[in-house]
């Protein structure tokens, strides 16, 4: 999953304490059977703590990277099995044109039936840059925190995925059914842009089985670390990942192989055309994109969209966020309110990598025959990937960079999910009985592949759902808090305890 | 040593056969001793084939590598070592702010005393793009060459220097004393712009015993693998290596460190920073320097400089030559005799590497923290170093760049030795004699820190001499001929041999 949690602050104190787990999550309705079954199901998840820790911890040993086309088999197995021990009983293998995904679904004799979309891939990393080894998992006291497990995939994806897998084991442990039926779709290439997830989820059986669903989570574990607040997103952006790559071969000018620099004089660089044509994609600050014809689709906020921007802005904390962000100055040095709207407003053109020539210590003096920019694109409604794609290529050639190849990885377009949907009011709800303090935003600034979701022919409500925090995805030292110290954030066995509520939510709203 | 060879095209056919190599070698003038030492001392050197290539391979086994901090103390020791053995009296270590320099003097009681420069370090490699193991020194049939040695530091520079030491060890075996005194200077970090070699030459000692010498050669193989031809430069281009590097943490905007790249649409970019700076560097077709006043003190070639590069066009094979680079079109596609022209007169600002953010396969959302450009600029007469590099900062602070770390790691100014010196008379007596067509460049393209010795307060004609054939310089399976197939082209034993009748020409000429 590829987004960044939006914490945000709440002034209001819940009420936590030794016993105060079991007291948050009682419904307020009495039904007394469901009650029975809630508490039955949370003592079940908590005394499960070791094995439900133990599984994610061997679910983060097992590290699928597509990427790297590391342990996609091994993956898809390990997936279909956690479905299958968590008490779906059809539990099937979707190949595709590229990584294999999972289908299963847990028939529970219910009226309503919950999507649940599932990643078993994870990012790459680099163990020299984490303090802590990146598959081992180990447990570390944070101070404000708690206990957290540092690993990849900790909060993405495995971290919040196993909490509702305890969840679901909590009910079969404590012999009672979950209150909604269940459909899982799980792949194993979402963090290569999920090039081949339509297909899946778009295959006959997987579509008939998503129509009957009211809606679909990705499990996250998005609390604010300071106040326990979350964000709940009516859609997120699209993405287009992809490299420009100048070569001399595809040029026709400067050199088929390195050559020694000396003979610049002579010779056309590669390397510099790179820098030429990335130089007219974005305005000269960088911050807004300039590739012909980018904004024609672009729709504006509406002023529903402005009003929730508010009500976020005056929520969350700043400061905080910046902190965390490890940035003293946003764009234009934005008033908070306006810089949120930019975020869930703005399409952005964004360099995440740059690669030529000599790259290690010191200098060499090549001139490169070969030349690349990784650039990741973020969509806003109604650009489409497909379209967007086509204008950059477009935008290239009528420059004179129609030799630049624009290799595509993948990406998708933006989602979105109707604030009255019945799944954005049975998240409302679960959050609001965990004494949870909510802000609705209207776009998630990052990106996940819900559009084969929300838009047809599924056309479903689609978003992030869950409880508990982590953060660090994409970057070292990913973490899940497991033990909290801070009685506004949940540890791993509430976070577990509190989704076994939230499907009674959406069993009521519907 | 930072040069690329610049062979050229001969009519001519050379007298080669089995005994050609003594006969081609048979000195014009009648001096019977002499000829007696010649003779016994290219016998020697036939006889020492295998003690004389080892001594290259367990060079090249040693590699020290300045921008990588290896073998250092190692590779200085071993340079002493070299130098004792072939008969330098006195052998120190000269210490200097980086790495140490070796000086070494061997007093032959001659009249005319000669300077060597050397360089025992050699460029960074990855095994992994080479043919054959880089330290190996294996030897591989390479058609119409005949029997090549691939390693780092086959041509650039321990190969040429090995053919001068297997000379000096020609004259010990022969018990015959060389006709000119010598002075040795080594450094050990000229792969890195020679930082510290300045201080090393200007010490009190080195610089008597240099200003004693009436020229000072670097041991260089460069005839053409074609015709056997050379290039005599009268002067070569100065160098800066540097980093631009563009930080978060050092403009005050962008993020302290990577960033998950949905942040970018409030979040400034360093990477799009380095891209803008980059860009008002050079031309839009990345050929001509746009740095302020880069233009102001050079000095347009001579018609002397222009009738010599007229005369170098007409004898040095274009189409060869662009084979040999892997270029289909040059600059502009300019004619070949404008395009030497250009080399030799033009100044270059080359990217030899970008790193930012994610450089692995496939695509990671960050935003990165951290952009660097690693460029190299060639300057002629009469830029200077430090000017150059004082404008550089000017022109970035003046565009509002003044954050971006401007991090120099090496260079130096231009050279220039006059057409009518006694070195150059004696570099193209030898050719002569050697059968070896010549034709003079006024200013090889690449750099050397030669300007230490052309330049107050040493003051000497300086530049590459030496014979024989190789090439790959800084890349990989670089090579150096060791059995020629040839004839035009001198392997090893016949390029040591005619070293040691050079020695007899600079003592003839004084």
């Amino acid at each position: 999953m590829d987004e960044s949690s939006s914490p945000h602050a709440s002034r209001r104190d819940l009420l936590r304490g030794a016993a105060a787990g079991a007291m948050m999550l009682a419904p307020a309705a009495a039904h007394a059977a469901r009650d029975g079954d809630l508490a039955k199901v949370q003592a079940a998840i908590r005394n499960d703590h070791e094995a439900n820790l133990k599984r994610l911890r061997d679910w983060i040993a097992l590290p699928t990277i597509a990427a790297e086309s590391r342990n996609i088999e091994e993956g898809c197995t390990h997936m279909m099995q956690l479905a299958r021990e968590a008490g779906f009983q059809q539990v099937e293998r979707v190949p595709s044109k590229g990584i294999p995904g999972v289908f299963a679904t847990m028939d529970n004799g219910a009226k309503t039936t919950l999507g649940l979309y599932f990643m078993y891939d994870v990012k790459q990393f680099d163990p020299a840059e984490w303090s802590s080894p990146p598959l081992e998992s180990r447990i570390v006291d944070r101070p404000g925190m708690g206990q957290v497990l540092i690993g990849r995939g900790a909060v993405n994806q495995k971290g919040p995925e196993s909490l509702v897998l305890a969840a679901l084991q909590g009910f079969r442990k404590a012999g009672a059914k979950p209150p909604v039926n269940l459909v899982l779709v799980a792949e194993g290439e979402e963090e290569i842009g999920s090039p081949n997830f339509a297909e899946i989820v778009r295959s006959p059986r997987v579509l008939a089985a998503l129509k009957k669903c009211s809606g679909i989570i990705i499990p996250a574990s998005w609390q604010s670390p300071v106040d326990g607040g979350v964000s709940v997103n009516l859609g997120a952006k699209g993405v287009i990942e992809l490299e420009l790559v100048v070569t001399g071969e595809a040029w026709g000018r400067g050199p088929a192989k390195d050559l020694h620099s000396s003979n610049k004089a002579i010779v056309d660089s590669p390397a510099w055309r790179l820098v030429q044509a990335l130089q007219t994609l974005v305005s000269a600050d960088g911050n807004t994109p300039a590739i012909d014809g980018w904004f024609d689709k672009v729709r504006p906020l509406t002023p529903r969209e402005k009003a929730l921007i508010a009500d976020s802005a005056a929520k969350r904390d700043q400061a905080h966020e910046m902190k965390q962000m490890g940035v003293r100055h946003l764009v234009d040095d934005l008033p908070w309110q306006q810089a949120l709207e930019r975020l869930a407003a703005m399409p952005t053109v964004n360099i995440e990598g740059l690669v030529s020539g000599y790259t290690g210590p010191g200098g060499k003096t090549i001139l490169p025959a070969r030349a690349v920019a990784k650039l990741d694109m973020r969509l806003v409604p109604d650009q489409t990937y497909e379209d967007c794609v086509a204008k950059i290529k477009a935008h290239l050639v009528k420059r004179g960079f129609g030799d630049i190849a624009v290799n595509v990885s993948g990406g998708y377009d933006p989602t979105e999910t109707p604030e009255d949907s019945k799944l954005i009011k049975a998240e409302l709800a679960a959050y609001e009985r965990a004494g949870i303090k909510t802000s609705i935003y209207p776009r998630l600034a990052g990106s996940w592949p819900g559009y084969v979701f929300t838009s047809a022919p599924v056309s479903l409500p689609a978003g992030q759902f869950g409880f508990g925090h982590g953060s660090g995805a994409h970057a070292p030292d990913e973490y899940l808090v497991i033990e909290s110290s801070n009685p506004k954030v949940m540890g791993m066995d509430d976070a577990s305890a509190a989704f076994a509520d939230f499907l009674y939510q959406v069993a009521v709203i519907g």
